[in-house]
């Protein structure tokens, strides 16, 4: 097969992605409100924790975001209620997540999605309404915007409270964005953070109340998918050499995976999951509280 | 004519610049309140648009500041009701402004402008009441500090909303100033910010009572005008590692201009001065309104 | 004596120094509330100025804390009512602080203990209570986390105002942390920041009530201080990345300390003593004040 009907027939693969209405990987619900205006919907019931195949889906939207030449705004949300997105699911085998092949950043999927999503010529807006712990405060850092439900958002980095790293760049990021003595509160208190406290630290773009919020990032979607799409690459290309390099993420993340072969986070895990964690209920539900309850 | 000579002409054309008490460019006006403390006055009503002319004159207000050995606090405000300082001026010819010659720094006039206004060993500040759209954004993010009425500052980045770039430099500065989501949020929404919102989001230092803040900023430039020179530049001097390099400045200009050629934009503002933009007016009043109305 | 043997009885003075349960400097004592989390209280009455020894006793508390393989939380607070950490020691000899030697940064002892307090590898925190003028607001810039005293807190910068330039970083790292015009607003105004400012700035974490101060901040450390060691010091070396460079903070010192040999602070110190500074009373308590009505 000659490179030119290669390329060919992955642009077609790649058209045929585009073309239709909606996408549904796994977990992942792509829906195309318009051809400018997409939403990606987590739905990983009942606690939407992000596991391997989670990752594959989100490598599949952001391919498919990145060939995509008409959209413009790309709103992620979730279908689980009373959860955004959750931290990693501790019930997969962790080979099947440390062998897949690095994405094209050459970073692992889940940080190379991440840079990914910041570097994409669209808008990406975060809907978050319910638990955004770990990779949902991750995901909610990777987009451009993001609007929080002010009654019903918890936003946390856990992992050093069950001896782990964060694997998708907080550490990188939340400095530039909240300063560098609010990013070490939230990476080392681990506190459950309101919608009301994420806005005042700036870690949210606005909390709203919950029954204007969904309307709210409706208009502002909407209303973004009508500008040109050259304007809004160009100008977030401009805005993106604030973006902190790819470097730190893969640090961040080689720190993550080395921080679970350590007996402190395999105690920490085991000792929470003991607790009912990993599952509906208190543990969940008040996991900054119950982060100070383990043994240490 | 030697080198010498001219230099000496050169040097006595600048020292008669800076001995005057006030200084009338075309629109804008230099009032030395004290050899320590001026004034710039924005003044081309009815709108305060900036056109070719007040780029020049940007140009000769900074030559002044520059080379002054008294001057400590310069205050900008504006003569025009409405209006701090609005959008380019769009009945100008585009070559009128690209024809200019680049500053010291290399960069074309209004990016040279920004990036010597930061960079000059003195304190300089926004009061803002009215529009600061665009241009007004700029200078307001140049300037070391900014005041703003709580009830008559509308603030905005506008471009994207007619297809254009923004040309002086709030991509590379506003990430740095108010995180990059609430950047972006700016830059793709394109709303029209309140004082209180701009206060909040750190856009600006204070959003103040109307009627407390010509008092406010008198008080606070007269204050740092008592102040030794040398400890307010060497002190600017240190926290100026934290400009973003000039380069950035250049390339947001580049980007503008380059929209500027495109359909998009030519068709946008086109739409927009139709339904009354440029002109005192509802279009000028609610401009974030009327970008999400023209057709795109 | 052998290199060998000097190095063994060197790390057996620190380990004396590690195992005894508090350590008594002449000016700052060090409690080991447990092996995990320590206290240093600053005391030096009665209005807690920082002076060669105090300055000394950091170096001593730092080399205490990089040694120690169990401390996980370090608070520091103060004794002295009214004042957390207060500007320098004018009554002290400018030589007994220029002639120490440089510490292991190679910077000279202030600057080179707040560079390796926020390198070390375990969570800093300051409980701000009263003022935290020049060498106050530094600590606390160091320092990983700040909770003050809504009622009963000071911040400031201060040096401008008699002609100097702070000697301790704030102008490398308040831009960082509450943007360039904020940060320049507190170089340049010098004004008194309440707690209820300083928090809206983020200047500090947070602003508690006084009487909530510190069983929030006893809580917090004592959480903490479970957590594992490895993945505090990996989260930490990780946000670490977005410190200032450390040769700012030497530049920043060496304009400072050029700042000192200038009759402009020469004068205005001398200026602002003769009206009470350096004691306890109204210039102390109201030292914006103050900074404007003495002679430039």
């Amino acid at each position: 097969m000659s490179a030119a009907v290669a390329t060919k027939q992955k642009a077609s693969r790649e058209d045929s992605l585009v073309a239709s209405t909606s996408i549904k990987t796994e977990q992942l619900h792509l829906t195309r409100r318009s051809p400018a205006y997409w939403r990606v919907t987590i739905d990983n019931p009942p606690i939407n924790v992000m596991g391997p195949q989670m990752v594959r889906d989100f490598q599949q939207i952001i391919r498919a975001i990145e060939v995509d030449e008409q959209v413009k705004v790309v709103v992620f949300d979730s279908a689980v209620d009373g959860y955004f997105l959750n931290h990693s699911d501790f019930t997969a085998k962790l080979e099947d997540l440390t062998s897949m092949p690095p994405g094209p950043t050459g970073l692992p999927p889940w940080p190379d999605f991440l840079v990914r999503l910041s570097r994409a010529p669209v808008a990406s807006i975060a809907l978050i309404r319910g638990r955004a712990t770990g990779n949902g405060s991750e995901i909610t850092l990777a987009c451009d915007m993001s609007f929080a439900s002010r009654e019903k958002t918890i936003l946390s980095q856990w992992e050093v409270g069950v001896g782990m790293v964060a694997g998708g760049g907080p550490m990188a990021r939340l400095p530039q964005l909240i300063g560098r003595n609010r990013a070490l509160e939230v990476l080392l208190s681990l506190e459950d953070l309101s919608g009301e406290t994420a806005e005042a630290y700036g870690y949210v773009n606005r909390a709203l109340p919950d029954a204007e919020l969904d309307a709210f990032v409706e208009a502002l979607a909407t209303r973004i998918a009508q500008f040109d799409k050259w304007g809004i690459g160009q100008t977030k290309r401009l805005v993106n050499t604030s973006l902190p390099p790819d470097v730190e993420l893969g640090a961040g993340w080689d720190a993550c995976i080395a921080s679970l072969g350590r007996p402190a986070a395999q105690n920490g895990i085991k000792a929470l999951i003991a607790r009912g964690f990993h599952k509906p209920g208190d543990v969940e539900n008040r996991l900054a509280y119950y982060l100070g309850q383990i043994p240490h």
